[in-house]
């Protein structure tokens, strides 16, 4: 079979996995996450050397040490993902809820199930546990996955997939639940985005070339887990202590993630004294800051001018971009101009302009008085996490069971026909 | 301007008209729609004289009668336009109702609100009022909508649209959260399609010509109104009387519609009795018959063979097609390999054998000894519909107001940082 003929047949397989998984309840979907979770510890030194293989290939490749650091297992690591299998084995399973159920007037009862969404694919540029996380996650919520991961972690998430499919065979569940592209090819991904038949949702992690190749040619539902360039607005009536804590938590905390503070706006009022001392802590801690003219003349030198560009710049990294703003809604104009719509904070004591921020600003998160880091399934107390969409349908924010599921209609009747 | 440019200055002039309208309270919005009726009502003659141009191109064109019928307007169906409109404003407004909400141990309080999507557009091909009735689904909900119809109503939706764009502004609020493409160009379907930063979903309702034409291009999430090849399976354990009305209601009370039954599936035990007198009834209500060789051995020849096609085909017309099966099991099968997950029942007396069929039936809406017509906006008790969604994401079934929002988290703290 050529790329195409395997990744159909996938398609037909996971299909048809999916009817199967669908029908088990959560018992036995708990049974295969516990034999899964069983088969990576069995299986340890088999996928560290997979892993060793994608670590020599990434230094050939002299790819950066910090991204060579994010691929390398060990056997701590390989003990972390046993325990999260066994972590969402213990969560509660949302197959099965009713969201709502009512009566009409003809007698007719109408219920409105949450239902396993069918096949997911998952298209990835990232650490090997992600290939983990997502299928025992689509296992958890009675879906079939088609997984297909970076180059640069390949061998990993073979070894790693291989673990869980015997898992499943283990616990005398159809294997075909995980599937896993094994190839780099980014065709892969082009074949995978036209299967509307087979592939109900895509869910995409990774950079803008990754997710473009997804979107110009996905005819299915996708899910995107995009970029993140998150403010934090500093308001005339903020805590200055408070907001310099928040500021500096959410830009040095952990700098090379979608909820990092890029972008710091501060109210004219409170610029001078905020700044002044904020500006210098940030500097203190080798952040590099890109500031409008105002931000500047009360900083001072060390602080670059901002270009246009560093508005809409993620960076990942300790870059800083700032600028003095005449009011909220002046803060709220430039997020809604610049942002990515992930996640924004006011910083202040009212609570009528902490309100209006909070309702106009339209991102998925929004925040009075606490870190954009928060933005996390973790964070929030979902137990687990496929990603964190930057979409607005359907699922937006972080992403973990129930935005794994859809739902459907049973209606219960005695004979009624329409009039 | 040209087309492209045109259709891009309406995207810009939608997302700027959806900030606003977002921002409004459910009061302004309902003087809003009040308006819009006023204004249907007070511009009728315009109206009717546009509606009068569709009709003379229609016939000119040598269109079916039924589809010059659904293109009509009269005096009587824009007063029926109108008094939907007042419907509407009647409505609950889902927009800021908090679905969920928690405290996490660290004391951040999370609300999960709901709230407008943005910019809606929707690609469709029918009657008038559907112009409207998308239009004011969009103001309630305080979405603005950019609207593209069918060149055979291209007069009357430009002459609706006008009036309620009079509506909005007579009640204050910017007209532009209602724009109508008014060209019949196909290309404009393309470039709304890839306009994802200023549209944030396409609602398309229309043939397969239409829909491919919107998914070809689309980079914003799709959700289809398109095909509904629906069944009725009869079981063993029926109840044969029950099972007839059932039958007869869902093929013959209005064929032309996506809820209308187009395959009957049987079960051989009661194969003879049942299909001896349905069979003899369908026919006597002049609906061609498709069957399979056990159905034509039993109600004969006037039964014609059905082919492999029959099985995926919608009708939307006399003309049914029917199989007999061994098993609740094989129909199962049946529906999952030719149907299109739209609305599907089972009629039996056995309530193990309906449960199954209710929970391995993966349509949209499934019934239990009830008709598949049921699966409508207003049947469901939404009081409105902008359409059926035959997708599984974001919305699945009948599609009203709730399915025209999403939501945001809105976090508030006490200076909670992450450590």
């Amino acid at each position: 079979m050529n790329l195409q003929e395997t990744i159909e047949d996938f398609g037909q397989r996971a299909r048809k996995a999916s009817r199967e998984l669908a029908a088990y309840n959560t018992e036995a979907k708990n049974r295969a996450l516990e034999a899964m979770a069983d088969a990576v510890r069995d299986r340890a030194a088999t996928i560290l050397e997979a892993n060793a293989k994608d670590i020599i290939a990434a230094e050939g490749n002299a790819l950066p040490r910090a991204m060579i650091d994010r691929l390398r297992l060990d056997a701590k690591r390989l003990a972390g993902i046993e325990r999260d299998i066994r972590n969402v084995a213990a969560l509660p399973d949302p197959v099965g809820a009713i969201i709502s159920q009512w009566e009409r007037p003809n007698g007719l009862q109408i219920s409105k199930v949450r239902v396993p969404i069918g096949v997911i694919g998952v298209i990835y540029e990232s650490r090997p546990n992600v290939t983990s996380d997502a299928a025992i996650l689509c296992t958890k919520t009675g879906n079939a996955v088609i997984l297909r991961g970076g180059s640069e972690s390949i061998h990993s998430n073979i070894a790693i997939a291989d673990a869980l499919r015997h898992g499943l065979r283990y616990a005398r569940l159809r294997e075909d639940a995980i599937l896993l592209v094994p190839t780099t090819d980014r065709e892969a991904v082009r074949i995978m985005a036209q299967m509307d038949r087979s592939i109900d949702m895509i869910v995409s992690r990774g950079g803008q070339a990754l997710i473009e190749a997804v979107l110009a040619h996905a005819r299915m539902p996708v899910i995107k887990h995009y970029q993140g360039v998150c403010h934090v607005y500093v308001d005339r009536e903020a805590d200055l202590g408070m907001a310099q804590e928040i500021v500096i938590n959410a830009k040095c905390q952990r700098p090379g993630v979608c909820n990092a503070l890029e972008t710091l706006l501060v109210h004219r009022d409170v610029a001078e004294p905020f700044l002044q001392k904020c500006g210098a802590e940030l500097l203190r801690r080798d952040v590099e800051l890109r500031g409008d003219q105002h931000v500047r003349k009360i900083v001072g030198d060390a602080v670059k001018p901002a270009s246009e560009a560093d508005w809409t710049t993620e960076y990942l990294d300790l870059i800083l971009s700032a600028r003095v703003v005449e009011s909220a809604d002046a803060a709220i104009d430039h997020i809604e101009k610049y942002g990515s719509h992930h996640s924004d904070a006011i910083v202040t004591g009212n609570k009528a302009t902490a309100e209006q921020f909070l309702h106009r600003v339209d991102s998925a998160t929004v925040y009075w008085n606490a870190s954009t880091r928060f933005t996390d399934g973790g964070e929030f107390g979902f137990g687990a996490e496929i990603g964190i969409s930057t979409d607005k349908l359907h699922a937006r924010g972080p992403m973990a069971l129930e935005e794994l599921t859809t739902y459907k209609y049973l209606i219960r009747g005695t004979g009624q026909i329409r009039r």
